[in-house]
């Protein structure tokens, strides 16, 4: 590839004669690693032109760069970057600006302190036994209509209304099927003007938290809760009280709150199920003692054991909850599209907000989850994807009762995952990394509890990326290092 | 399509036989607008056992809503909602469920009111002569190509890169490109801990004033300037302080600040370049004074009159400037993918931020990018783009001085617009008015500058989506509403 003309800039405060200072341009590019063996340079007369020099000053500067094999001639061809030329050293790390600034201390390291402790390999699909959360079963993956999908939202009638940038409306195509597939499976009824596409679940969340919370403002949150959620509350300027869950999920009794956010359908981590009754005494608390109600809806589709319980949000008669919802468990996580739900004025509020910090999810997407709805294809895949979560699971129940191995919370619905408690004394961070040694991703508890009341004997033990037929010695790796570190 | 057995609950607190409660679910979800003409009803077997009832209820229930015609049986096909069933009213505003929350007051309406102004009506392409600034014209777009490579980006190798979540790394492909394609184009020599991902250049501004701002601090920004970078600034806590630009762009003395933000090689919206010598100056002043700089580098690739001048990036000794970049205005808007270049400490934060808020842009469109950038499409594109702006700048010029339009900023660049000045005591907003009934589009002034300072007479006419021979007219069009006006 041609190195274009305007990769060079001749700066006022360079010593040096024109020829010296091209010639520096040049040999900076190729040490910086920017200019590459075999990149074309510019016409001498292209150069000369750009940079407002005579084309005989280029000449020279080209020569002298070639007798020092920086580059090389190619007859009529013209110049490259010489195959030999110096090298860019692997660790250039001296070549670094000087950093006058403390970008650290600006910003108090506020997002990065808040990100530390993920810790999930890249790589996880190398991994023979990944008992890790969230991600793709390619194996699941209805690949073939998805890619049509994406296709038929690439033609050119589609085009304009992709392009554009528009954050008044989301595509209505998925809008509609979200008012009418999704929601009513959850019981809930709503018009347009109450849901918002967002980028995912996490933004979901985000954009719920910032609209509801700051300074001065009180948010409940469960204990242990997702690691995500927390750090958005932590980073919210808001006051946070992490209340322990039962067996029930979210107990009735709550502190003073402005917000109290849930995962009543199925309780991360622990998988539990919030009973009816609960879900009535919550909105009543809510209705009076006036907060809100933020309801995270994550991975209802996996309600393989019995029928999934409603939605809070379809209790609500007050307009107190925010339904937040994702094709990321259904569809596959690096799409990022999700959706909140909840009255018009709070929607107008976050639909403002995401417009400030993103403008709007990409039009291409939207329309290809629309078209993978409409088709039938979600529906499909959600039903291949609960059968096999079926029979994972009936592994993974046999496999841990057989080395004997703890839950601590399976849920009664279905899901990806078990919550498992290590014997009394495991921490189950130095575990996990020992049994990534052995082949073994686990995911330890500690993220998931308020770090004031630090938990380490638990871990997360999912079944949406294993293979079944590797579960069995997966889980007796796993029983063997406890056995070890007991 | 059918109406999956989930859309039906039976909540505690209902009254009534069960068969008028199951009568009643039916009769809500078609008044509703969510069960509509033609559905398939679950059948009777199926709904008794979802919700636990026997099936004769159910029998009966359906029954008697084929009898008041809600549904129709059509023999052993099943229950349909009726064709005849009552529609839904078409504002069903008295059935929203009552809001106990005024979420207008929780918010303060931060967001909402942040918004005001923008008015751009969606169907823009309808309109003869749209001088609208930023939107994609499709008559230049390399739809083949973009749609190949968004193909490839689908394939089955793709995909397990593209489905995961990952946050620590954008797709290796893309950072490639934009470090040794993009930035070395204007003078910026990085490294990969260097430069992150956005969803696009709105969200890059975001990140970089959220990160950097807040209670407390200082920012200066251009006055006039980007609507959606005053708005962000607006709700981020820290203090603002607005400096008008002259001919040269933003002026060297500047009051106080913690961070300055410019629109240094193309100032938005006055096309101003700032010369070498006053980059220089500010890029002093930022170590002297110990302020960061963000440089909006929007439009760069659309100089076609005189080669682009360096990025303030380029020149940047200090790790003082940090960079924001987009796709939007080169490839189409709607994609949704910019970046930010800075130092590591920087890179990190942001990146943690936009974990917390998004996690990371969708991996189908970096990879789709990546391929469009590697293949050459994208200099292809950006060419094509140029030599049509270059011919319609020429014709918009020539209407402008037919007409004795007043230019206020043109730029010697190039760019995709002019920045106008009507007579004075002009207001552009009702003359918007007047000419959008007129099938002409422009973009009155207001929103760009400080509301303290406000001033209605300037307007932007943007060429990048009109057709060329449309100009004249169009010209014609607003000349004649100003007179007028006048």
């Amino acid at each position: 590839m041609a190195i274009p003309v305007e990769a060079f800039f001749l700066t006022g405060g360079t010593a040096g004669t024109l020829q010296s200072r091209i010639r520096a341009m040049v040999t900076e590019g190729i040490l910086a690693g920017r200019f590459r063996p075999g990149q074309k340079m510019p016409s001498s007369r292209g150069l000369a032109e750009h940079l407002g020099v005579s084309r005989i000053t280029v000449t020279l500067a080209y020569a002298d760069l070639v007798s020092s094999d920086y580059l090389t001639a190619r007859g009529r061809s013209g110049y490259f970057v010489s195959d030999n030329a110096p090298r860019a050293p692997e660790f250039p790390a001296a070549e670094r600006p000087a950093e006058e600034v403390d970008y650290g201390a600006l910003s108090a390291r506020r997002y990065t302190r808040a990100m530390a402790g993920v810790d999930r390999p890249e790589d996880w699909e190398k991994f023979p036994y990944p008992f890790i959360y969230g991600q793709t079963d390619p194996t699941l993956f209805d690949h073939q209509n998805w890619r049509a999908c994406a296709l038929r939202a690439l033609g050119r009638r589609d085009f304009a209304s992709l392009t554009s940038d528009f954050y008044e409306r989301d595509d209505p195509l998925l809008i509609e099927q979200i008012l009418r597939v999704i929601l009513p499976r959850r019981g809930i009824a709503a018009r347009g003007d109450e849901v918002l596409l967002t980028l995912g679940a996490q933004n979901a969340l985000w954009l719920a938290a910032t609209v509801l919370l700051g300074p001065g403002r009180q948010a409940v949150v469960e204990n242990p809760c997702y690691p995500g959620l927390r750090r958005i509350l932590q980073t919210s300027g808001a006051g946070v009280a992490s209340v322990d869950v039962d067996e029930a999920g979210l107990p009735p009794r709550l502190p003073p709150a402005d917000v109290v956010f849930t995962t009543a359908s199925h309780q991360c981590p622990t998988n539990a199920t919030m009973p009816l009754d609960r879900r009535l005494q919550l909105l009543d608390a809510a209705s009076r003692e006036d907060f809100v109600v933020v309801e995270d809806d994550y991975e209802f589709e996996m309600s393989f054991l019995k029928p999934v319980s409603p939605a809070l949000k379809s209790l609500d008669k007050g307009g107190r909850v925010i339904y937040a919802g994702s094709f990321s468990k259904s569809i596959f996580p690096g799409m990022r599209l999700g959706y909140l739900v909840g009255p018009p004025a709070f929607i107008a509020e976050a639909r403002a907000l995401r417009s400030m910090v993103l403008k709007h999810p990409p039009g291409h997407i939207q329309r290809t989850v629309a078209y993978f709805l409409a088709e039938g294809h979600y529906d499909a895949l959600i039903n291949r994807m609960r059968n096999a979560f079926r029979r994972r699971r009936q592994v993974m129940d046999d496999a841990i009762s057989e080395h004997g191995l703890t839950v601590a919370g399976q849920g009664g619905f279905g899901g990806s995952s078990f919550w498992m408690a290590a014997p009394e004394g495991v921490d189950t961070e130095p575990l996990a990394q020992v049994l990534r040694a052995d082949g073994v991703l686990i995911e330890p508890g500690r993220g998931f509890f308020d770090p004031a009341r630090e938990e380490r004997r638990f871990y997360r033990l999912a079944y949406s990326s294993i293979a079944p037929a590797r579960i069995p010695d997966g889980i007796a790796r796993i029983a063997r290092a406890l056995a070890r570190s007991g």
